[in-house]
């Protein structure tokens, strides 16, 4: 990081859940529309060599766990590329099982990376979004995140607190000039992970990752008499 | 408690957040509609005094936010009564302040007895239910189970949380012969605490905890070809 | 129908689409709750059978679709009963196809009886129940009430119409003491005309006419200070 | 016309309510993205002035509520520019009142211009759509198409109606190409006709129609992979 580059006008973007598939395709998205990108994650070896990938990017490790990991990350980005512009909260942890069959932790932990990370890192970059009197806090919702079902149980009660959250911060701080925003994915995510959970169904089943976070980008960029709370984003070819 | 008591044929219905106003009510109207009643609170004392108004009721010491707490709670109903036919989860903390004024553990705090609680004293009573082949789950929402606002983000959040899980769970065992429901209550319930927090408003402002558990006790004796899975309540003055 | 009759202070149930299933349920369990019923509907023949059996009970032909049939019929149930204290709008039309496959007609159809015809018999009733500062207005809703499907297209539109409607008058005349409310059906209704369409079904998957009248009057009865706006009855065998 | 235009590889755009305000913001920002754009409403003259701004646009008289007119309308533009690629179903009608307070016949002029007018439109460009294996269809709604209040009675049956129109439609022709999408605007449009209803209201309280037909565009350019259903927009300093 160069002094040169901190001073750039380019707005920062930081992702948080910075893995591959989704992750690393907002990254790359918000890194083509201009905005140097912070990566966050637990995996600091795997977010380098993606940051090694896009100019201007830089890699943080955070577990969305522990609070004073989260701080200590916001204030290093805080310090090396400058203030946030846009939060990507693609954390998220996927816990399957019905209600008697889970793991009475997994329950715990949905809630602690869906949600009370999602509020915890929201908290980092809110006081100097609003010094500033703009910012976006985007955050990547599923399905789950609507409607509970038997076998996403956990999940899906982590996703409804996140949404309720989202809406929460969206009504607190829209009119100071925040923009706060959910993205539902209503679909399987073409990532390495899914493709062998779901063999023999056609690429259109799929959504591509890329096409995800272009509309992250476009979220990111609506002007402000016309915000969007709330979308879905869906394959044309997933039966609904 | 008597032998006689025990072998009884009347229905154990399990108040979990027995204390005065809705709790209190929910122990009177089942009571009254020949259900052995369950109290469980944290103060055992206060419960005690319930208890003694109420015959073939009795009061257990329990503390949603400790899983060792809630299944020695159970276990002590199913030997003292027998098995639980209705569990009314109403339990609840109230958590308000805007996201960024709120205290960190607040957050959690709400969720842990809102939604964690829930699903810790839904697992300790399904088992038997399904064993049976038959019960009812009640679970007590609120305006904020369906939408986040400034003031109420940690409320709303987890309230979301358990909304989803009174889903997954209606959707999992409601083919098995359980009823599972979630009552929201759209306003300001006429409890002690509430009424100096809204001075000057009519009577008609104030739901009433009698007329809440009203429909309490009709769900839980809704027959199996037509059960709600959720429903509002809200009083005639309420501006909506 | 006496002047002994028509002075009683047993109140007056009209229910509107009294055909036999749901129609025919609702009258008799209002009837068994002690309500004069009027029943409503285009074919008086069908309807007198039904009246015969129900002590106090009055047919009326009523064409929903035509505003002036629906203001003498109510005229008439005043001048024979007296004042409509409870208004059940059951009259339906299922219409089914695919968007582009459906006759350009069925659309209009379908919102004429479900939703038009609301609209026209709820002002038919709300002057005299706003007047005596009481009463209830129930709507009967549908899955699709909430969603729109292609196979449904025009049901659906229709019923989202309906349900729009019912949320407007419940927040209109709530205040002045008129309980407006919406039941959802969300499921197969154990009716003549259902049972081929299903074949080799259970019979737990049908929802039974006389348990969703039950909570009909159950919705009717509701102390004002806790008015549920909206439930949804469901067979617990129904995949959901 | 010419030749030149009508072999013109440029995708065409119909935009139906192409009034001032929103509708000829549609306009311009379709034009402005290279589509050639077919102006429709009742008002050929009006719409004439603007056609004649726009390069490569063309209006037509197009009367909603009248089938033979939609018809009519959409056989010209396929003369005249070849197929459809987008249609934006801007046709709308506000009519305001409380239930007992409107005039029967403006319910009925509501829905008619709302919800069946989009039928009859979406139906009149489906067929070629589909036989292109491509196409959007956009409809513009409301916060009344989400929920009904008493001085929106009539609007808002209509545009929950049109709601669940496009529900069907999406559901029913995405998995054969077609991006069918629902456009919440969430606040009061900056237009002339708006602003004295609001007098003293900042410049911030009003939605930007450019802003709004910008979403409108990203909506139909979306790659299908990941399609969005429906968004709202809102200005950001619109209470919520």
């Amino acid at each position: 990081m160069t002094k040169t580059e901190h001073e750039s006008n380019s707005p920062v973007c930081a992702i948080v859940g910075a893995g591959p598939g989704n992750g690393a395709a907002f990254a790359r998205r918000f890194a083509a529309a201009g905005y140097r990108v912070a990566l966050l994650a637990r995996n600091l070896a795997r977010l380098s060599e993606l940051a090694a990938t896009l100019p201007g990017s830089r890699a943080y490790a955070c577990d969305v766990t522990d609070g004073a990991s989260i701080r200590a990350a916001f204030e290093a980005i805080a310090r090396d590329l400058g203030p946030v512009e846009v939060l990507v909260y693609n954390a998220g942890k996927m816990v399957w099982g019905d209600p008697l069959a889970l793991a009475e932790a997994d329950f715990e932990a949905a809630w602690r990376i869906n949600a009370h990370g999602a509020f915890l890192t929201a908290r980092a970059v809110l006081p100097a979004m609003l010094a500033a009197g703009r910012g976006t806090v985007l955050f990547v919702g599923a399905t789950a995140s609507r409607r509970g079902r038997p076998g996403t149980t956990a999940f899906a009660a982590a996703k409804a607190a996140q949404r309720s959250l989202a809406e929460s911060l969206a009504r607190a701080y829209g009119p100071q000039g925040i923009h706060v925003s959910l993205l539902i994915i209503d679909g399987v995510v073409d990532e390495p992970v899914n493709r062998p959970a779901f063999p023999g169904r056609p690429d259109e089943f799929f959504a591509k990752p890329d096409d995800i976070a272009g509309t992250a980008v476009f979220l990111a960029r609506q002007p402000r008499s016309a915000w969007t709370f709330e979308l879905d984003v869906r394959p044309f070819g997933e039966p609904w």
